[in-house]
C-alpha cells in the first residue's frame, strides 16, 4: 500500500465512528506515517484501541482546540478532549513563529488524548529548522527507582535536530526499560522478560510478564531514568496543569484506553543563538554525526529513515490479519455484524 | 569547619594564585556548598586541578564576563575564559527578569572553564521559584552506543523544580554509566570496575579500569543515554557555537585540565503557565513527591540535603589530607618549597 492509501484507511475507520474530518486526517497522517517508518506500534495496530477509546465517549469527536498565548513564549492549546496530532497541527505554525521572535518558545498541549509517538512532533519542527524537545506523560504502569509499586509513565521524551540535506537527528524514547506491548507481547508468547523489566504485585523483581503488567514496570537506567520520568511528570503534567499519569491512569480506571493528559513541547530557532561570523551550529554538528557513523554507531532513528526510504519506493506491506482487523473496525462491517 | 571557612581557604588559595576576587569568591562558594552537601568530587579536592588549571594559562584570571541578549528569551554570557559559576552569578538575575517575562529564557555561557557540577545553578534557580534544566559537555572520554571510541563527553544533565516549604527537587548526573573519577578511584584500588562500565583501547567491553581510561567509558543506559549524551553535545555546544567535548579534549591536549567549553540554562516561569483558578503547579509535584516518599523511594537529592542538616548544625568534616593538600596550595607554602 501506498502512504496515501494506508491514511485512507484509517481516515475512513475514525470518520465512520464520527470523528470529524480534520482531527481524523491529522491522526489517519501520523499512523500512516508510523506505518511508512516501520513503527507497527503507532500504526494501523493502534486503530483498534483508538476507536475502543472513541467508543467510550470522552473524546471531542467534532471539537476544534483553541489556541492562547499565555506570555510571549508560551502557547497553550486546549485540545478539548481531541487527539494531540490534531492539536499540535493547528498550534505548530505558530509555537514556530513565537520561537523566531523570542529565540525558543514552549507550546502545552492541553487535554488530549494521546497515542505516546513524539517523534511525528519533533520532527516537523526539525525539519522547519527548529530545534525540538517534547515530553508527556502515560499512565501510571511504571515503579520510581527504589520503589515497588506503579506511579509513574513509561514518560517518553523525544528531540529533534535540523540537518541541511539530511533527514533530521531524531529520538524518541520511554523512559521505561521496556514498552508496555512488548512486554505483553512476550505473555501472549508464552515467554519470560530479560531481567530487570519489572516487579511483581508483590514488588519483588520478577521476569513474568503477568506479573508485571499486574505489578510494575521499571525505569532505564536506574535511578537516572527514574529522574527523567519524574522530570516529565513534572514539566508535562503538574507545570502545565494537566493530570499526572497516576490521574490519567485513575480517570481510565484500569481499562487501558488512550490516555487523556497534556504534553510539552520546546522549540528554539538556532538562528537567534548564532555569533555573528561564528561556526554554524550545523557545522558541529555534521561532524560529530560523521565521528560517531565513522566508528560503526547508528544515530536513533537510522532505522525508521531507512524503512521510509524502502516504503516510499517499493510500497508499505501490511499484514493481511492487521488489514482484516481493521477492515472489521470499518462502520459498512459493523452494521453488517 | 563551617561552610565559610571552607569557602575562605579555598578564596585563599585562588586568590593566592592570582584569581580576582569575585571570581574567586563564586568558585570558592560552589566548592563549600559541595564539601557542604557531601559531595566531595566537587569540593576542595578539586582545588588542586583548578590551580593545575590556572596555571597552564589559558584562565581569564581577572576577566569579567559579559551578557549580550540576542533575542527576548535568550542571554549570551561570554565568560572569557573565567570559570562558570562566575558567568552564572552575574548572568542570573537577568536570565530570571526575561524568564518571567517571555515565559522562559535561554541563558548559554559561553567560553567558560567548568567544573561539570550543574546542581549549583538549577538549585538557586529553582529556590527563587523557576524551573531549571541545564546540561553541559566535558571532554570526549565516552563512546556512543554501538560504537568504540571515546567521542562523547560524561554530558550532564541536571533539573531543578521549585517546592514551597522544602529544598527544591534537583537531579544532576552524568550521563556516562560511571563518573571518571570512579574508575579512577577503582584502578587507584587495584580493583575491577563493574560489568558495563567501558571498552578497552580495542573497542572491547572492559573492566579493567586503566583499559576503560585509556579506552572509552559507555553511556547510562545503553541507547537511550548515548542518544541523552548526543543531544548535549548538539544544545550546549553546536548550538550556542561553542566546542564539542572531542573539541575540549583536542584543546586540552590530554592533560584533563577542567574543560574549557559552554553550558546552556533553561529557566522556565512556571506562573506564566498557570491556569486562572486551574490547580496550582505545586499541588500536583507534592502529591507526586509524597506517593514517591510513601513506597521508600527516595527523591535525587535527598541525601546531599540530609548531609547539609548535618553539617550545617554540626560542621563540616574534611580529612586531614585534604587539609594538607589544599595548604600545600597556598602561597606561602608554594613560595617555601
Amino acid at each position: 500500500m501506498s502512504e496515501q492509501e494506508v491514511a485512507g484507511l484509517a481516515r475512513r475507520v475514525l470518520v465512520g465512528h464520527g470523528m470529524a474530518l480534520p482531527q481524523a486526517d491529522a491522526m489517519a497522517g501520523v499512523m500512516a506515517a508510523a506505518e511508512r517508518d516501520a513503527c507497527a506500534s503507532h500504526g494501523l495496530y493502534r486503530l483498534s484501541g483508538t476507536v475502543r477509546t472513541m467508543r467510550a465517549g470522552l473524546v471531542g469527536l467534532d471539537a476544534v482546540p483553541t489556541l492562547e498565548q499565555r506570555a510571549p513564549g508560551i502557547l497553550v492549546a486546549d485540545a478539548r478532549r481531541t487527539f494531540a496530532p490534531y492539536a499540535f497541527q493547528l498550534a505548530m505554525p505558530r509555537l514556530m513563529a513565537m520561537a523566531s521572535a523570542q529565540g525558543l518558545a514552549a507550546l502545552a498541549i492541553r487535554n488530549c488524548f494521546h497515542l505516546t509517538a513524539l517523534w511525528p512532533e519533533v520532527e516537523p519542527l526539525a525539519e522547519a529548522g527548529f530545534v525540538a524537545l517534547a515530553m508527556t506523560p502515560s499512565q501510571s504502569f511504571v515503579a520510581p527507582a527504589g520503589g515497588t509499586r506503579p506511579l509513574l509513565g513509561t514518560n517518553p521524551i523525544a528531540f529533534g535536530w535540523p540537518r541541511p540535506g539530511a533527514h533530521p537527528f531524531v529520538f524518541d524514547f520511554a523512559t521505561s526499560v521496556a514498552a508496555r506491548g512488548e512486554i505483553d507481547l512476550l505473555r501472549r508468547a508464552g515467554r519470560q522478560t530479560p531481567e530487570g523489566w519489572g516487579l511483581g504485585p508483590d514488588g519483588q523483581p520478577s521476569t513474568d510478564p503477568a506479573a508485571i503488567l499486574a505489578g510494575a514496570m521499571t525505569t532505564f537506567g536506574g535511578h537516572k531514568g527514574s529522574a527523567l520520568a519524574i522530570m516529565v511528570e513534572l514539566l508535562a503534567a503538574a507545570l502545565i496543569g494537566d493530570l499526572t499519569s497516576a490521574e490519567a491512569r485513575q480517570l481510565d480506571g484500569g481499562v487501558e484506553l488512550a490516555p487523556l493528559h497534556g504534553e510539552l513541547i520546546i522549540a528554539i530557532d538556532p538562528a537567534r543563538f548564532a555569533e555573528p561570523g561564528g561556526t554554524s551550529f550545523t557545522d558541529r554538528a555534521e561532524t560529530l554525526f560523521a565521528a560517531i557513523a565513522d566508528q560503526g554507531a547508528r544515530l536513533p532513528s537510522e532505522r525508521r529513515y531507512a524503512a521510509r526510504q524502502r516504503h516510499l519506493t517499493g510500497g508499505i506491506p501490511i499484514g493481511k490479519p492487521l488489514i482484516e482487523e481493521v477492515e472489521a473496525l470499518l462502520p459498512a462491517a459493523l452494521s453488517a455484524t
